[in-house]
C-alpha cells in the first residue's frame, strides 16, 4: 500500500539542500512511500536535478510561491503568506492528497497553520506536541506536551494522555502502553492542584480500562523508561527537553575534551574507536527527530530546524509509520470514546477561531 | 576565625558511618572549622572512636535521643520527635552555638523543622531550596527553587531571585551575579502569566541597580552557564533536576557498557584511563552536593540522602563557606532593602503558623 507524504522542503535552517537529499534517500529505502515535495519550484527542481537528473517515479513536486522564515511571527505565517510551502504541504493532507506532512519550519507557525487548515479533532481542546526521548531500556519514552500549551487545565493533560497512548499504541504496536504523569514525587499527595486533579481523571480511565495509567513519575523516570508515555504541561515539557539537550551537549564536550587531552588518551580513544562511535550513535539526538502535532484532523510532523539529511529522514520515517499504522483514526477513536455525542457535534462545527489555547501557540518558540 | 557547624549525624541513608568520617576529614582539612556532631550518643561515640580513639579538639558531641527516618511524615518530624538529631542540630543554630547546620535527612522534614525552629526571614514569604549545577563554563549555575514550593506567585519568584543573588554574591565573590528567569523562550512575550509578571518585577530591580537581571533563559542555558542563577518554581526545578540526574546516569551507563564491549575497547579504555577518570570526576554529582535552604533566619544545608563521605564533605564545605562569608546577613540585607519597614515589623512578629506555603513543604519529597 502506497503512503503519500507531503514535505515542506523550504523549512528549517538549510531548506532544500537538506530536505531533498533526505527525501531521495527515504524514497529509495521505502518502496511503499510516495513523496510530494512542496516549495519554490526552481529551487526544488535544481536540487532534485543535482541528485536525480532523471527524477524518480515516486517523487513529485507541488509548487508554492512563498516561504515562511524561521523568525516569521505566527500572524505573518497565518495571514500574509497564504501560498507558503508549509501551508500548501498541510493543505495536501487536508485534501486527502497526502496522508501526512513533514516540516522543519518554525514550530509556532506550523502549529498555527496546521490548526487553521486541518482544524482540531472533535473532543480535543488543544493540540499538543509529542516527541521521543531515548531511555535506558532502548525503547523510547514519548513525552507531551513540549511547548504548545504553557498553561494547562486537568482536562487538557487528560486529553494529552489519551492522544499519546493512542499514538504509541499505533506506532510501537503496544496495545496498552503505560502512561506516567510527571510530578515531583510518586505519592498521590505530591504536586500542584492541576497535576493532582489530572491524576484523578487518569485513574478513572484506568479503572474503566481505557488507559494504562501507571501513576506519578519523576524527572529521572523519563530516562529510565519507567513508562511508555510521560504527560506534562508545555512549560515543564519544553524546559525539560531543552535542559536535556543542553546537558547532552555539555557531556559530549567533556568527553571530547578529555579524550583529546594528550597523546596517551588520544591513542586509547583511537583503539576504542568502535565504542566511541557506538556511544556517539546512541547519544545522537537525530535518531529521535520528528515530533508529532497531536489532536489535529491530519498527521503533521515537525523536524528540528537544525537537522541534517539523516535527521530529517527520521522525521519522514515517523510520519510514514504513523500514516501506515493509521495513527490518526486510533487517536480519534480514543478521544471520541470519552465524549458525549453532543460535545462532538459542537466541536466539529466550531471554527478555528473558536478553539482555545491559540494564544499559547502564538507565542510558541521559533525553532 | 572559628566557624562552628552543627551536623545532624543520623540523617541520610547511611547515618554516622558516612557523616562522621566526612566530619573528621573536614575538620582535619579546615583549621578554622569546629564541628558539633548531633545524634544518638552511643552510636556517635562508637563511630568516632573507630576513627579517632583519642577524639579531636575541634569535634564535640551533642546528644539527641530521637532520629527522623527518611520516610517519616512531616507531622511526625515536627510534632512527635522533639528531641530528634535534626531538630537539635538546627536549634544549635537558633541558639547561636553554631553558625550553620548540615543534614542529609528527609528534605520535607528538614524544611519544616528549620522553618519552625528558625522562622523565616523578614520579607520572605516562603523559603526555597537552592542547589549548584555543573555547566560548560565550569563555574556552577545556582538554581532555585528545587521543590519546596510547587505553586508560586510572581513575588515568590522575585524573592527567590534576590536570595539567590545574595547567596552567590557571598559564596562566589561576585558583586552582581546574573539572574536568569527560566522560561520556554527568550522573548518577553513567552511563558505563562506568573513568569511574565515576575520578569516585570525583576526588570524593575535591574533598573534600580538592585539585581543584575539577564532576562529569560531556557532549559539549555542551565548547562551552558548563561547566568549565575536560574530562578524557577519548585515544580519545574524539581523535575529538571531529577531529569538531569536521570540523563546523567543513563549516559554513564552507555559509556560503561560500550567501553567494556570487547577486548579492543577495554584495551583502549585502559590506555585512556586518565581521560576516563577525568570525565567521571567532572560528571560526579557529589562535587555539587549541598543545597541551601534559603530565606530562614539561619543557615541550613541539605546533603543528598544517598551521598558517601566524599559527597557529605562537600555539603559541610558549602555550609562552612556560607557561614564564613556571612551569607545570611547578605541575604537579609538584599531582602530587607525591598521591604517597607512596616512589613518587616509585621513579618518579624508573625509566628510560623502564619507563614504561607507550609502545605507545599508538607508534601516535599522524602530524599
Amino acid at each position: 500500500m502506497t503512503i503519500k507524504i507531503s514535505i515542506d522542503c523550504m523549512g528549517g535552517d538549510h531548506g532544500p539542500s537538506v530536505t531533498i537529499p533526505a527525501a531521495i534517500a527515504f524514497v529509495k529505502d521505502e518502496p511503499d512511500a510516495e513523496l510530494i515535495l512542496v516549495g519554490l519550484e526552481d529551487a526544488l527542481k535544481a536540487e532534485l536535478h543535482k541528485h536525480l537528473p532523471s527524477g524518480h517515479p515516486r517523487i513529485s513536486i507541488v509548487p508554492a510561491t512563498e516561504v515562511i522564515a524561521m523568525d516569521d511571527p505566527v500572524e505573518v505565517a497565518l495571514r500574509r503568506k497564504k501560498d507558503s510551502s508549509m501551508r500548501v504541504a498541510i493543505s495536501l493532507v487536508k485534501e486527502g492528497k497526502a496522508q501526512a506532512c513533514v516540516s522543519a519550519g518554525n514550530t509556532g507557525a506550523l502549529m498555527a497553520v496546521s490548526r487553521y487548515v486541518l482544524k482540531t479533532m472533535p473532543g480535543v481542546d488543544r493540540p499538543a506536541i509529542c516527541t521521543l526521548i531515548p531511555n535506558q531500556k532502548d525503547c523510547p519514552t514519548y513525552m507531551l506536551d513540549l511547548g504548545a500549551n504553557v498553561d494547562c487545565e486537568p482536562h487538557h493533560l487528560h486529553q494529552f494522555a489519551l492522544m499519546g497512548s493512542a499514538l504509541v499504541s499505533a506506532l510501537e504496536g503496544k496495545p496498552k502502553p503505560t502512561v506516567g504523569l510527571l510530578n515531583i514525587g510518586e505519592e498521590d499527595i505530591k504536586g500542584n492542584d492541576v497535576v493532582k486533579q489530572t491524576a484523578v481523571l487518569l485513574r478513572a480511565d484506568h479503572a474503566k480500562g481505557v488507559l494504562n495509567f501507571y501513576g506519578n513519575v519523576e524527572g529521572n523516570d523519563i530516562f529510565e523508561g519507567t513508562t511508555d508515555i510521560v504527560v506534562c504541561d508545555g512549560f515543564v515539557g519544553n524546559v525539560v527537553l531543552k535542559a536535556s539537550e543542553g546537558l547532552g551537549r555539555f557531556l559530549k564536550n567533556v568527553l571530547k575534551t578529555e579524550l583529546k587531552n594528550g597523546p596517551v588518551n588520544l591513542l586509547g580513544a583511537f583503539i576504542a574507536q568502535g565504542a566511541i562511535k557506538a556511544i556517539s550513535q546512541r547519544m545522537n539526538p537525530s535518531r529521535y527527530n520528528g515530533a508529532s502535532l497531536l489532536g489535529l484532523r491530519g498527521l503533521v510532523f515537525k523536524s528540528h530546524g537544525g537537522e541534517d539529511a539523516y535527521g530529517f529522514g527520521w522525521a519522514i520515517r515517523r510520519a510514514f509509520e504513523a500514516a501506515r499504522h493509521d495513527a490518526l483514526s486510533q487517536i480519534s477513536t480514543a478521544i471520541s470514546e470519552l465524549m458525549p455525542a453532543s460535545d462532538a457535534a459542537a466541536q466539529a462545527s466550531a471554527g478555528p477561531g473558536a478553539t482555545p489555547g491559540i494564544n499559547d501557540i502564538n507565542q510558541e518558540k521559533t525553532a
